[in-house]
């Protein structure tokens, strides 16, 4: 039976990507389908199609290094698909910080890279501490402004342990993400209070208004808001990527141009600094500690960020993977256009084992 | 007549810090009195003195780098006060990355060390984005917790600018800090839903149950946390410092004992990364275009994180700073155990000029 990824590599090389490349985004996008985030797995292929047949996303060439020290690097995408630049980044930064303990590897010329965690995720398997970044165009508002002002600028990080799985974060600087507005309005559901900024600057819940007449709110306030400013700061500004309006929607920009998306990532060689078991013990106390908080009526237990997601990796490697209806529906649609086949709505994975696969007590496994 | 540095080292002195270390503080204190963010300013004179009569905080030795490599190094506090390892530990984060690009100094044996952005500030000032973050002991609930399981967990960010004042945002993992709690109680007023956790792990108002019946709750609920955990990773798990519940209460706890707060600072060379004017003329377009932003009714301006404090910091340089009633309540019940004279609550500066308290056009005027 035709995994996932097998079908996911047949889609990309359709579009003439390269298997070399078609390889790279098709673990980004299957690793993330694989934790339950299906916002931004496969169902992302159809955006990339469009960008891939208009030209907005090259399927020739490679990342390239424009400028490098010992401890930093600026990789310029070359308006490749940015799962591959990213991965390419992350690698470099990995290289990197194994040299000199950490560092930072920032991307422009890219793309909408799908999820943060997964290039943070490339570093934690490995044993480091990786983080990941990007900016976007401006769907958030500043407090006080009556228009986004700033993109909603994923932020992810990743911290392997011992007999614990990796804690792995991945979030927006939004109160709530665009995709969960849109799924909202689609169920004619209430849009809940906090979510939305109107066109007057203060909150609403009117969903008509999104996306043309409102913006997203920053989660926090001030501090949301405030990292988003890091991020752009950090994936753009220093990167020499477009910034905030400069920036091109990967959706609904003319799909012949490029984006111009930053990004950033930085990796810290936890080995240089602590002796793994030694570091590997202590999170895993952390980890232990706060599972053991007490709880209020009606949770279990307490988790660290990640959790969720890799129960769910384990429970989709071994008993396959259930994609939801509108990730269907956009997949049929798109196999539609390219005249190919689209069957099913239940997947097996290959069956790579990553650390967050890994049993407990068998870290740092490479894949 | 006398400023409020001299003051600050005249109590320092007496309290037998040596001039050098006391010089380092008072920076330190007043510079966060001047930006008006009087909560971590010269008022936590009173708590660090009780631990440097006590013992848990030493007057003698120095901080001591306990490992390193290219782009990090491990510092020992030694227990020392804060400020005074926060200062090292950041310089030495900037001459590494001026070195290789990028930077990371981790901080055990430490103990609170104020306003996470003087050190943030101290990078940004000579033209480096600086980063600082610090644990604490718990005050701060998980999603579903009915109590706390992780601190307040301070962390800052610098960037500088061209023309405009750095971009400077320092804020902790609450919805709203604990001193914030305090004074709404000590001022009768009602506390504002989602401040707080209560101990059946729900949301209350009940400002009676704080601290010792309710903790914080984090902003953005699982994402606060979730920064909270990354801050701790960084701070203490990789540097060797206490964790969340060995953490030690720098107000509450056995003043002889040390506390052993960890932090970590960052520093990323920018200039090595991308030509200065480049980056100072693509932030400032992008500071340029917050400010242009449409905005709300009774929102003069949008602004960036830090623009207030730059603006107070000025006015008090130029007119003198009044320290608000419980900052000199406080202050005058340490004199008066010392046995020293407060006299006044309005203070003049030492006339410094940093970067922050330029005119435009006129940056990076190292201090």
């Amino acid at each position: 039976m035709e995994t996932l990824e097998d079908y996911c590599l047949r889609v990309l090389e359709h579009l003439r990507v390269s298997t070399e490349h078609a390889r790279l985004m098709t673990d980004a996008l299957v690793t993330t389908d694989s934790w339950g985030v299906f916002t931004h797995g496969t169902k992302l292929l159809s955006g990339y199609a469009r960008r891939l047949l208009a030209g907005g996303l090259r399927t020739d060439g490679q990342p390239r290094v424009a400028r490098e020290g010992p401890a930093w690097a600026i990789v310029d995408g070359q308006s490749l698909p940015a799962q591959v630049t990213s991965i390419a980044a992350m690698r470099l930064a990995i290289k990197k910080s194994r040299e000199v303990g950490v560092a930072y590897v920032g991307v422009k010329n890219s793309c909408h890279f799908g999820a943060a965690g997964y290039y943070a995720w490339l570093a934690a398997r490995e044993g480091l501490i990786g983080m990941a970044m990007a900016n976007d165009v401006p769907s958030v508002a500043a407090p006080g402004s009556r228009q986004a002002v700033i993109g909603s600028n994923p932020m992810a990080y990743a911290i392997p342990a011992g007999n614990h799985d990796p804690i792995l974060l991945d979030m927006s600087i939004a109160a709530a993400a665009g995709g969960k507005v849109y799924a909202k309005c689609k169920r004619g559901e209430p849009i809940p209070p906090g979510w939305l900024i109107g066109p007057d600057g203060q909150p609403t819940t009117d969903d008509s208004l999104y996306p043309h007449q409102s913006s997203l709110a920053p989660f926090g306030a001030h501090k949301g808001y405030g990292l988003g400013l890091l991020i752009d700061g950090l994936s753009a500004v220093l990167t020499g990527a477009a910034v905030t309006h400069q920036v091109g929607s990967w959706l609904f920009d003319d799909g012949t141009k490029p984006t111009d998306h930053g990004a950033a990532f930085l990796a810290i060689h936890t080995d240089a600094i602590m002796p793994i078991a030694r570091f590997d013990a202590r999170i895993d106390k952390l980890i232990d500690e706060i599972h053991a908080g007490p709880t209020a009526a009606g949770c279990e237990r307490l988790l660290v960020p990640g959790e969720r997601e890799w129960a769910h990796r384990r429970s989709a490697l071994e008993h396959g993977l259930e994609l939801p209806g509108d990730v269907v529906s956009v997949l049929a649609d798109l196999a539609a256009d390219l005249d190919m086949d689209f069957s099913t709505s239940k997947w097996s994975l290959n069956p790579t084992r990553t650390q967050g696969d890994k049993p407990p007590g068998n870290r740092r496994f490479n894949c």
